[in-house]
């Protein structure tokens, strides 16, 4: 109760979150004078803390023939600050007892500590330092850019699965930049230099670009002081852009897409459609087609894999994917892998059937049921990892949602009736969205 | 030899063009003081004069959703200048007895007036005013938006080869801005605004971004002494950005698209492969290129209409198509149009096995000459077009070649060899590049 009072009178930028029905996240977030966001997850059943700093620039957000930029800067800020050697900032925190790292999607960059909650100053000093002061050199470019490429070397281009799923995001997407890879096309990555990874940093690398997530056993007062004492001095950008990206164009005709390759090991078939995302405020349809995932294709229960596994016998493995963790439309996507004497084609052939039967005869409601005690669970057992909690909220607000989007999410998950489930399919199931591919061993000759 | 003297002597950025063995297009090229280059193709045969400039900025150009801008600037060129009304420019044109027009392709954009050659000088004038003074209004802006979105509805929407040869175009591109209509992807085009048009304007439209292209009863002297005059006075932009488009990572899966649409008329196949354009100094590979696309799809003794119209009888219509004048990479394509009662997938498999016989059986030596002979003629043809050659020359100017490519183009053509046409055709007709499209009725429910 002090806390929220006092977080009220502090600011009427502090926004407390009073907890959801059946929610014992404690969540408080505030804005600071510069317009950095700052979320607190408080858990004090053990003495440690996640420290975030999230950017909301990420590779789609990259200019045009700098593909892999944003994951490269990820990259260049271990390198030297003003006040920091190269790889100091990682060595304190291990010299300390903790760990750290950062990841780079199409939405956003994220920064993190793990360590003792007492060493959280020393971490938000040096988080801060980096968001302003690094000092990159020509031979940091030119290391670090063979560091990236070798990284798509092992990712990417010496895993035909990876090149494959880069082909087909590709044609997904006709306009908009997730059709890019995140790690960068080579030939663009190849010419990545100085002016690219600066310009990059200062345009977005700036706290009213920024989200400070931190969880653990910590609380909201003391983070603000900390915050608003080594963040709160950095000014805003002035110049930061409205985050904007190309959108599609209606997507009127069906795609296919054949990758051969020697070195693959298992064909299978792939199946994606452009599909819509968590939107502010309006969750309803991703909130169906994330259990239509679960129906689907999770796991050895889904309706695939009975289908296509155990009653026809055409596949080894069916698989469903959606996130609706995203700023732009998004894909919902299956796999079928089909068993050795069924072709690429069968195995198409019966996830197109299955589909249209599963529409056809609607939701079980025994499984609906199920699935959404299962969710309900793991949103609970969630709870335990403050390391996902943190994630979950930086991934959300730099992807367009609010605390207050997350925190509404599991009761809009269980409001979900059969009906969405059915809706959610027929809208998004189309022909003229989709992307079929068929990943092949390169001797095969079937045309 | 009068006009070759005159011109070494005036300046070093005049660069005479001896005509090529065999070629009689008297050109002249020179460069003012402000970076605008001037081409001039004499033909005394009549007083007439076209008068055109050539902006290297086309829709490949435009920035990250803004797509159609180029070609909605172009519209909005012929509305008021600081000293004309709006129309006034079309309207004195006419009134003088000519006729005006402008078009907008990837890579250039291009305003034209053909009149009597004494008028030459106030078409620079109307001209050169319209490269610095254009004054549009927000009613401008709202109504030449509805313009270009009728267009569009004219062009595209209500045409589903169109709308078709759209998702072809934008899954054959998977980074290049090529894969995007010229026109503008409607939605982009409905956002278009006064900060989008004079952004381009601004950007693009300075004489160190134009060519002019005089061809007609005129001499370079008085050229030369006119563009100095009205052109001439107009400052450079120092801003103009280095021309940079991304190009595309490797192209290592095979594609297909698959429309329907009720307002089909006649079914087809199209299949598209990534191919090399003609770059300054390095035309083989596109001169192979320009003498397969005649030899495989040009008219009814083609290799592929003699195999699938006349001994397979399984296509009422076979075309290739290729222009090798693109600043970038650009597509080699082929259409076939199977006869009632043949499947697309059975036309497909035919264009298929003659592309692969091609190959094995070789080039023709007699059909080989002949063309050779068709190409020789055509360009002898061609030099009674005055506004053909001026086309030619800025379409080249603006797409990467030099007035010297231009005029080693037809002895390029003639050198190219049986093994140059097959070397050319195995390294473009490769699978991985390729997307095959299928335009097909909607009633149709073959998956």
């Amino acid at each position: 109760m002090m806390r929220v009072l006092a977080a009220v009178c502090a600011a009427l930028s502090f926004v407390p979150m009073a907890s959801a029905e059946g929610q014992s996240e404690t969540v408080t977030s505030f804005v600071l004078d510069n317009g950095m966001q700052v979320v607190v997850v408080e858990d004090h059943r053990a003495p440690v803390v996640q420290h975030m700093v999230w950017y909301r620039a990420g590779s789609a957000d990259e200019p045009v023939g700098s593909s892999g930029i944003a994951h490269f800067l990820e990259h260049l800020l271990f390198k030297a600050t003003d006040t920091m050697e190269s790889g100091e900032l990682s060595a304190t925190v291990a010299a300390n007892g903790g760990n750290d790292n950062a990841f780079t999607s199409y939405d956003y960059t994220a920064y993190f500590q793990r360590i003792a909650a007492d060493r959280l100053e020393l971490m938000m000093q040096m988080e801060a330092d980096r968001m302003i002061n690094i000092r990159l050199t020509e031979r940091d470019i030119a290391t670090e850019r063979d560091v990236i490429l070798e990284e798509r070397n092992q990712r990417t281009e010496n895993n035909p699965r990876a090149l494959f799923g880069e082909q087909l995001n590709a044609v997904q997407y006709l306009n908009h930049r997730y059709g890019i890879p995140i790690i960068g096309w080579r030939h663009e990555m190849e010419t990545l230099d100085m002016d690219d990874a600066l310009g990059f940093y200062e345009t977005y690398y700036a706290p009213n670009n920024a989200i400070l997530v931190v969880s653990g056993d910590v609380y909201p007062d003391d983070v603000r002081a900390l915050a608003e004492k080594h963040y709160g001095v950095i000014p805003s950008n002035p110049d930061l852009p409205e985050r904007f990206r190309a959108t599609e164009p209606p997507q009127i005709a069906a795609r296919r897409v054949t990758f051969r390759d020697p070195r693959v090991a298992q064909e299978y078939v792939s199946r994606s459609y452009l599909a819509p995302e968590r939107d502010s405020g309006a969750q309803e349809k991703a909130a169906a087609l994330t259990i239509l995932e679960e129906i689907l294709g999770g796991g050895t229960t889904s309706y695939l894999a009975q289908k296509l596994q155990f009653e026809k016998k055409v596949a080894i493995y069916t698989g469903a994917f959606y996130s609706g963790v995203s700023l732009d439309n998004t894909t919902f996507d299956f796999v079928v892998v089909p068993i050795p004497g069924i072709t690429l084609q069968e195995a198409e052939d019966a996830l197109d059937r299955a589909l249209v039967e599963f529409i056809k005869d609607g939701v079980d409601a025994e499984q609906l049921a199920r699935i959404k005690m299962q969710l309900r669970a793991a949103q609970i057992y969630a709870r335990d990892n403050v390391e996902g909690i943190a994630n979950r909220y930086g991934r959300a607000l730099t992807s367009g949602l609010t605390v207050k989007d997350v925190q509404a999410w599991p009761d809009i998950l269980q409001a979900v009736t059969e009906e969405d489930i059915i809706e959610a399919a027929r809208a998004v199931l189309r022909p003229e969205t989709s992307v079929t591919g068929w990943l092949m061993r390169a001797e095969e000759t079937t045309q």
